[in-house]
């Protein structure tokens, strides 16, 4: 009988807006993995800090490289996809001896998660189950204590790697935005904003739903964004 | 002393989908308000079945109109309008007295939905606490089986009540895409996503994460779509 891998889902921080089913894998897990950088303890196992069973086994999946290669070098790739296929045959080894595994996922695992590089991968070799997650975004909208979208606000959620220009047209085209993966790029982003026309209507949220969450306005934010900020333009739609 | 108004998400449908925050509210209040439609038990009612201390007092508002009157006609905003002006009375008068008062809300509460009427109401007037919850959409990804964005994917939500022509238009533009609202709709959407030559791509998810959840292929889905409809087009970014 094999076991299942479950990706779970941790919501945006705060141990409490994990969903109750989430709560309950994590606590009677045996088996945990979760990915973290070289030398962090992890966001994801931060998270989960007092609820794992005195017993448990952990599997840190520790990313071989995250910005020292330049994403088009074809190393980055490669390097990664060896990760993933290692991390892959560990858990399916695992579940061929009848474990279940607890693989810990920050915010939700199908929405720009690295658990969905080990679900395709898991595919015919282990039975996978994914339980669903509150998303970052979605912390950060609460945070900000405006809602993102009314009637029939058009949402669009990009990622603030891509060209400035694409930026601009894409903000100019939405009527509520979701920036992800700010980072290094906060300051394209700003003058995409600008050059937007949205200065006064943009909003970043760091560490939503965390000890540390803080909301500004673009324009009174730091220079350096960390990696756990999103930047919001709320819609206004329709509102009897 | 003024009681507190909860906005509590409880997610896509499945009871244990909800956070464990808003599952200790929901299971502690002694006042709970809910939308729904005349003559109904209210979805988001159904959802909290067995939860509610026996002595919890109820507070059902009902929706004056849904879509009898079309949504450009002003009487439509006119009775919406002093509907929730309403609720907002009532819920005010109850902190007023000291009660708290959890408003259960479907998905996410800042995430198109009702009591965000109610929110932007009730400030000034009481204490407002709003707990975050997964989104139905995230409900439908994650019972499609495929996640929805990878690496720099653009992801864009949009309802189904927009003209052909933009749809068609921004079906073409994005990586992956949500539609909500779809209903009456369906037929238009089938003919904007065929236009945009998605077809193959396009995945309906009906009831996510509730006991009747159907995934079917879009090409395979009935003229009529249930309300708790969302269509699905998974992006293919990025992936080592």
């Amino acid at each position: 009988m094999s076991g299942t891998i479950y990706g779970v889902g941790l919501g945006p921080g705060a141990q409490d807006l994990m969903s109750v089913r989430a709560d309950r894998l994590v606590r009677s897990a045996r088996h945990i993995a979760f990915f973290r950088k070289v030398g962090r303890p992890g966001h994801a196992r931060k998270i989960v800090a007092g609820m794992l069973r005195p017993d448990a086994i952990e599997y840190p999946m520790e990313y071989p490289v995250t910005t020292e290669i330049p994403l088009a070098d074809p190393r980055y790739n490669a390097r990664l996809s060896g990760f993933y296929a290692e991390c892959t045959q560990h858990l399916a080894v695992l579940a061929g001896t009848g474990e279940d595994v607890v693989v810990l996922c920050e915010g939700d695992p199908f929405f720009y998660g690295s658990f969905m590089h080990l679900h395709s991968r898991l595919a015919g070799m282990a039975p996978v189950l994914v339980v669903p997650g509150i998303t970052g975004m979605s912390g950060a909208w609460t945070a900000s204590g405006t809602p993102i979208t009314w009637g029939d606000d058009v949402l669009t959620v990009l990622t603030a790697t891509m060209p400035e220009e694409e930026l601009v047209q894409r903000i100019r085209d939405t009527d509520a935005l979701v920036v992800m993966k700010i980072g290094r790029n906060l300051d394209k982003l700003r003058r995409a904003v600008t050059l937007a026309g949205r200065d006064d209507a943009a909003w970043l949220v760091e560490h939503a739903q965390m000890a540390e969450q803080r909301v500004t306005r673009l324009c009174d934010a730091q220079a350096i964004a960390p990696y756990f900020s999103i930047l919001l333009i709320h819609g206004s739609g329709r509102r009897p």
